[in-house]
């Protein structure tokens, strides 16, 4: 979902170079419009998320799978940090490019983690996933000491929420994201990575899939997704212009209470997330029965609220919250969610 | 460059959508909408190349240099006919991937190649570039039967000319072209293979990088570029209304011989290209001095005309005719052409 000011936007540019008899999803990559474009977008993503110098962007195709497989791919053995489905998915594909992969699983139903054992001294990095979409798990902002003191690098998908909440970056080695939730469209991937973490990458792989070949070319060593590009361009520009990732923070937690609140005070809708781990992003939640939760998604839809059922791998019910999402929408949510807690309780 | 029709109606469709407040850059590639759309394109495209059943389509993500790399990883030792940049671009990757690849020098001026060895027999596949776009030399559309006649497949990276011309593909096991220059944008690269010779290609790589992973998730195996294969999509329909690719070619032929039949006549430029290897796309020639070629480009941006510089590794002027240049530009450019001749012949 983008916000509608980006949506508008992307149709009167089009509309503009329309009358030019270019637009810019074809414009050359190559070309100083473009460039421009790029250099500006890298300033205004390390002002924005506040990242230091030593930070290199890298913007590549691929989603977030592509990234499961590079990271083990040019680092080498690493220990993943496994509380859902994507955390899952990543291990599932690290096992198979290094054996030797270590599995951190949390045990608990609260999407809490068992302390990381002290082998992760000895690891290359520590993977984990900052949101699991598929069941409403998020880790802190701020990461637990019991993590973070082991001074191993930090690899995290921040694929479902990249610039949803100030984050310090330093807490990780690299970081990357499919655009699609959000900072654009499906097609392009960012990736925030150290350059002295970069300069452990391997050097040895195919060209494509050396993270060091992309930072050296600027991330162009090859066609980039150039429209997926300016369109993340266009929504760092929307996040500027709302004051900036606190502001969108606070506003993120105002539409997340606003449903966690229902959920908690209705003695109808059950999360099982503990507190302080659930997500801003993807509040999932269930009714007393799941043909229940089948007539809820049924008569949202009714009332024009979509995409409400759960991944099919858990059940139950699930709201996403991104950040293009208005409040306006979640009030809806939290008055149908309410008043069909009225008409079944 | 996107052919005119296609260009406003992605701006109007975008426009109808931006009224629903959802852009077709932001439906799920899980929900109808884009399903539909997949299958559509699916059947467009078989039909309007003339694409068997035994063919599989894949829309993948990384440009024709994530093809260079995945050729070599998934079907292993080939031979590279290398007749310019993008073929011995595709050779350096593959060499580095399997050394045992094979690589076949075209040793004349001309275009042509010198015989392939009977050495191919033995190699899984044969790899060559369909369009040199930096040296203006194109295979025929019918390949030469010293080159068929191994019965060993051939892979062809068709980037810079898929769909400007009747083509049998049943002369290749395996066809690849990124989007951006005759089907859409950058960002989705298609993929036409023979079902059989997917079965031969590793089953036991990383899983984002084989070509049966993406072919039993019919392309999805995680989030594909929507927008940019909705590009594609529109694409096709704009071909397929043009009349098909008969048609199509027609009209390439016409805006080809526009611009060849002024350097033959000039006695002022020139285009070393053996005829029969001239390409129809990209057209190179050069005046009698590089100072004449550069007043050359000079000047014609101050006609409107631009791209004309040739590339860097060859210098000279280029001329690129891909599907959606429109006759009235070539024209245009004859007509400098004959007159910057008159002018300084």
């Amino acid at each position: 979902m983008l916000p509608d000011p980006v949506r508008e936007r992307v149709g009167r540019e089009w509309l503009e170079a329309q009358q030019r008899g270019c637009s810019i999803a074809e414009i050359s990559h190559r070309g100083c419009d473009f460039l421009d474009l790029a250099e500006a977008c890298d300033t205004r993503m390390r002002k924005l998320l506040g990242l230091g110098n030593n930070k290199q962007l890298l913007f590549m195709q691929g989603g977030a799978t592509t990234q499961f497989t590079l990271v083990p791919m040019n680092f080498g053995q690493g220990g993943y940090l496994v509380n859902g489905h994507w955390s899952q998915k990543a291990y599932n594909i690290a096992i198979e490019i290094n054996p030797g992969t270590v599995l951190f699983g949390n045990a608990q139903a609260d999407g809490c983690f068992l302390p990381v054992e002290q082998s992760a001294r000895r690891l290359r990095y520590l993977h984990l996933a900052s949101n699991e979409t598929i069941h409403g798990v998020q880790w802190p902002a701020r990461l637990p000491a019991w993590l973070t003191d082991f001074n191993t690098p930090l690899i995290i998908d921040m694929s479902s929420d990249i610039a949803c909440r100030v984050t310090d970056f330093r807490q990780f080695g690299l970081a990357y994201a499919g655009a699609q939730k959000n900072l654009g469209i499906a097609g392009l991937t960012v990736v925030i990575a150290d350059r002295e973490l970069l300069l452990q990458a391997r050097s040895d792989l195919p060209v494509m899939l050396q993270y060091r070949k992309f930072a050296a070319h600027d991330s162009m060593y090859n066609t980039p997704p150039t429209f997926a590009w300016y369109v993340t361009d266009l929504v760092l520009q929307w996040l500027i212009q709302q004051g900036g990732i606190a502001v969108v923070e606070q506003a993120n937690r105002r539409k997340a209470a606003a449903v966690y609140s229902v959920i908690d005070a209705s003695g109808f809708y059950s999360n099982d997330v503990h507190p302080e781990w659930r997500s801003i992003m993807n509040p999932v939640f269930r009714c007393a029965t799941p043909e229940l939760d089948a007539l809820f998604v049924q008569e949202a839809i009714g009332e024009g609220l979509q995409g409400l059922k759960g991944h099919r791998v858990v059940g139950g019910l699930r709201a996403s919250l991104y950040n293009a999402m208005p409040m306006a929408s979640v009030t809806v949510l939290a008055e149908f969610m309410q008043e069909f807690a009225r008409r079944h309780g």
